[in-house]
C-alpha cells in the first residue's frame, strides 16, 4: 500500500496518450499495476484512463512527479488526479434512524474492504449514537427543521471544514441544497432505494409494491442539485414475488443497498471512478 | 398431459376455501399435483389459487365437472376457470422487422417448452414472412400507415377470430388501440425493452445509454390502454457498463427480451397467471 | 404471530390428503394463510406439505389439536410436525475465530428478519468473547484438542442440553463427530464456503483460484456423518474473474457466505424446510 | 472493422512493457481503441496484455509490423500474437443429435454477434443435417464406433485440414482423445452442462439431482488431455428447486447452455483469451 499511486486521467482522444503516459511512469522507475482506459466515443470522443502503479518512496517523490507530469497534462489538455494509496481518504457519513447502511459501512471497514477513516457520523436524529460511540467515531446531531436547513447544513460544513474527502448519505432521509452540494462536487455519494430511474421520490418501495414490479434494487449515485438524477455509480436488484408486501420489499431492499453503497464507497476511495457529465466511469 | 387439469381461482378470501376446492376434486376422483395459493391481505384481501389435478379421461368429464364445480364457485363468490392441459392455446404472434423475439418463441415451441398452436403471425412489414413460411405458418402482410390504424386493425381482429386465445407482441413496434385491446383483454402479452417503469415511451435503450444505468432490463406485460403500464409478467435485466454503446445496449438486450417474453408466454399457456388490479400474481 | 400455526407433513401420496388437511383446520376454525405442497414423483411417490394458518387462542389449543389430528396423520401414514411461530426457537451458534457470519446472523435478529433466541456461543477460541458479551449473550469457549475432540463434544452437549432447538456452525472450522451429530438430527447447519460439491474439504477458495473458476459459491447444508455432503438448503454464488486472487476470493465469498446461512436458518426457524433422503424440500 | 488489430501477449513481468508497445503502436500510427493488462503475480508474475488498436490500411502493413515488432518480443521474452478483425476465423462446429447449442450459434452468427465463418459441421449423427443444409453450411456425418475412434477422427481431422482455426464442440457427446487435441491446442471449446468441476463426467443433470443442488450451471472450457478438467473460459448458473426434476432440470440447463458456450466461442473469437497454465485470462 505504501508505494502505490494512482493517477486518473480525461481528456480529448488522440493518439499517443498512452505511450506518453506509461512512458513517463516508467522514467521515474515506477511500475504499472494495473491501467485501465476508455474512450467515450472513437472519434473526437473523450479518453479516460485510471492508471495504478508502484514506486519505491512514492511520498517523497509526490511533489516532484506533480510538478513533472504536469507539462504532459497541458501538452495533451488532460484533467488529471495522482493520488496515493497511503493516504487515507476521510469519510463523513450522513444517517438519520436507520442503521443497516452504515452498518455494513462499519463491517467492511473492519473487515479491510474499505480503507477510510470515518472522521464523524453526522444526523438529525440521534438514534445511532450509541452505536457511534462503540466504535469510538465522533457523532453530532444536527436537527433539520424544514425553515431552518440552510442553518443545519452551515454547522454540518463548519464541523467537516479541513476534515473530510467524502460525504456518503447512508439513508440520510433529508434532501440537500444545491449550495451544500457545491462544497463536495462529486464528493457525496448517495444510496437511493430503487432501481432508478423508476420510482424516484419518495416511498420508493411503496411504488414498487403498487407497480407490481418483479424485481427492486437499490442505486448509488453522486449527489447533485437534481434530486435523484447525479450520476449512477452502481445498481443491483434482488428477484420479488406477489407474495411480498411493501415490509418485506422493504426488508430485501436493505440488503441491496448495502452491498450497492458499499461497492460504490470503496471504489470511490480506491480511484476508480471518472464522472464524465451525467455519467460515470468505473473501472473495477 | 391428457389428463392435466387446472382450476385458476379468485375470490373473496374467508376461511374453508381450500377446504371445500380439495373435498370438490377428491370427491371427482382427481389427484392434486401442484396447489398454490396468495391472498393479497391477511384480513379482508383477495384469496388467489391454482389448482393442477390429474383426472383420468377428463376431457370427457370436462363439462359435468364444470356444471358441478358451478355452485361451489357461486358460495365462495368466486371467478374461476377449468382449463385442460389438452387442450392446445392458439397464438397469433405479431412481429415487425425484429426476428430474435420470435425466434426464440419458435425454438421454445421446437424443444418443447413452449406448447401452443402458432395459428398466424401478423406483422407490418414483411420482412420475416420467409422465416415463417418456413415453418408452415401462415404469414399475413398488414401495413400499419399512421391515418388508417383502426383499418388495419380491423383486418387483423377479423384475421383472428374465433382462431386466437392469446396475442404475442413479439416486438411489434406498433401501439395498439383501446379498441384493439377490448377484444383481447389480458390476452395480449408485450415485451418492452426496458426494465419498466424505467424508461416507458421509445427508444429506451438510448434513454439507458443517456441514464448511465448499470443494468438494463426487459418487462413482459399484459397490454392495457394505458402505455407500457399493464400488468407486469415478468422482467429481467443483465449488467452493463461504460463500455457499452447504445448498439451493445440494444444487443444485449435482445437476449434479455427473448427470455422474458419465452417465461411470461408459457406461464400464461400453462394457466400460471392471475391479474388482479395492474398486478400479476404468477403461480410458478 | 402470536396465532399462527405451521404443519409440516410427509407421507406416501395418494388422493385426498390436502383436502383432509384442509378440511381439518377448517373444522378447528383455522384460515390457511399459505399451503404449499410438492410430490416427489408423480406416482408413488412421496407427498410434502407446510401450511400456515392463523387461528385465535392457538397456544391454548395446541395440545387438543395435535390429539385431533393424529388420527388423520396414522390414516396418511404421515410424519408430521406442529409448531407455534409463537415459540420461539432457540440456537446454539458455534463459531471460531472469524466473525462475518455471526455477525450477520446477529445483525438479522436485531433486524427482526431471524426470530430467535439466541442461547449461547461456543467456540473453540476467545477471540469472538467480546462481540457476544457486547449483545449479551452467553459465550463459552471451549477448545478442541485433536486427540479429545469427544471430551469438548461431551461439554458442548451438556451446555446445550435442554436449551437448544438448533446449531447454527457459523465458520466454526472444527469437523463434528457422528456421535454429536445423532444429537441433533437435521438441526445442524452448516456454511460451507464453497459451491458443493465442487471443493468439498479444506481450502476451497485456494482450490478454486487453482481451478481457475469464474464463479465462486457457498453452500448451506445439514449436517451430516458425511462430511460436506449433507442435504443441501442453500447456495449462492458470486462472478469473479482472472484478477481476483485467494484472499479476494475468501473476501467476496464472506459475503456470499453471509447471505447464505442467513437464509438457511430463517427457513429452517419458520419450520419451511423438509429433509428427504439426503435432499431438501424448502418451501419459501 | 478493416482498420482493427489486435495483439496479446504475455511475458515475465517487468517495468517497461506497456510503454514499450504502446510506444510502438504510437510509431506506426495506430490508436489504441481497448488496453487491458493483468499480472497474475504482483512480484515475479507474468505479465498478459491485449491491445485493440485502428490503424488506417492495416491488411498492407501487417507484414511489416510483425517484422518491426519482433525485436521488442524478443526484448521482453514475449508470447505475442497479432490478429486483424478483417481475417474472419474459421469455424468447425461437432455436434451429436442435440440441437440447442448449434442453433445459437447459428443465430448468433446472423444477428452479428458472432462473426465467424461456419467452414463446415461434423456429426457423429445424421440428425441436424437439414437445419444445417438449409444454412448452407457443409454438413459431415462421421459415425464414431468404439473401436475406431481413430479413424473417425483421422477424417474430422483431414476434412478439416488448413480450413480451421477453431473447433466448437456444441453438445458433441463423444470424447475426443489427446492425439486429435494435439493438432489444436486451445483450440477446442467444449459445453459442459454442469458447473465445473462439480459433476464432471456424464449425466450431470442426473447427478445434480440427486445432489439435490439449488443451483445448476454450465462449463465452457478448453478441451485438453484430462476429460473435463482445462481452463475454463465462462460459467454461468440458474436457481432450481425442488420442484424440478431431472428433464426440467435438463431443459434449464440447455438454455444456460447456450448462453455460456456462444459467449466463449465469441471472447476467442475477438481474441480475448489468454491460456495460463491451466486457467484463462479473459480480457473481456
Amino acid at each position: 500500500m505504501n508505494e502505490i499511486g494512482r493517477i486518473l486521467i480525461s481528456c480529448p482522444d488522440r493518439p499517443g496518450i498512452v505511450a506518453a503516459v506509461s512512458k513517463f511512469l516508467f522514467e521515474q522507475g515506477a511500475n504499472i499495476v494495473h491501467s485501465d482506459q476508455h474512450t467515450s466515443d472513437p472519434t473526437g470522443g473523450t479518453f479516460f484512463m485510471r492508471v495504478e502503479f508502484q514506486l519505491a518512496n512514492i511520498e517523497e517523490k509526490e511533489e516532484k512527479i506533480k510538478a513533472l507530469f504536469a507539462p504532459l497534462g497541458d501538452q495533451f489538455n488532460m484533467e488529471w488526479h495522482l493520488s496515493l494509496a497511503s493516504k487515507i481518504k476521510r469519510l463523513a457519513i450522513f444517517v438519520s434512524k436507520e442503521e443497516h447502511a452504515l452498518l455494513e459501512l462499519l463491517w467492511r471497514r473492519r473487515s479491510g474492504d474499505l480503507v477510510a477513516d470515518i472522521a464523524m457520523i453526522i444526523s438529525n436524529h440521534a438514534d445511532l449514537k450509541q452505536l457511534a460511540t462503540k466504535e469510538g467515531i465522533p457523532f453530532h446531531t444536527i436537527p433539520v427543521h424544514k425553515d431552518e436547513k440552510e442553518k443545519a447544513e452551515d454547522r454540518q460544513i463548519a464541523l467537516m471544514a479541513g476534515k473530510v474527502d467524502l460525504i456518503v448519505l447512508a439513508r440520510y432521509m433529508q434532501i440537500v441544497t444545491p449550495r451544500f452540494i457545491k462544497h463536495y462536487p462529486n464528493k457525496i455519494i448517495n444510496i437511493h432505494h430503487s432501481f432508478l430511474p423508476a420510482f424516484a421520490g419518495g416511498n420508493p418501495y411503496l411504488q414498487a409494491y403498487e407497480r407490481g414490479v418483479k424485481l427492486i434494487g437499490a442505486t448509488a449515485h453522486y449527489v447533485t442539485a437534481d434530486l435523484d438524477a447525479g450520476p449512477i455509480v452502481e445498481q443491483g436488484i434482488e428477484r420479488v414475488s406477489h407474495r411480498y408486501g411493501t415490509d418485506e420489499l422493504k426488508r430485501i431492499g436493505q440488503y441491496i443497498e448495502r452491498i450497492v453503497l458499499a461497492k460504490a464507497v470503496i471504489w470511490h476511495l480506491e480511484d476508480r471512478i471518472l464522472v464524465y457529465g451525467n455519467k460515470t466511469i468505473v473501472f473495477n
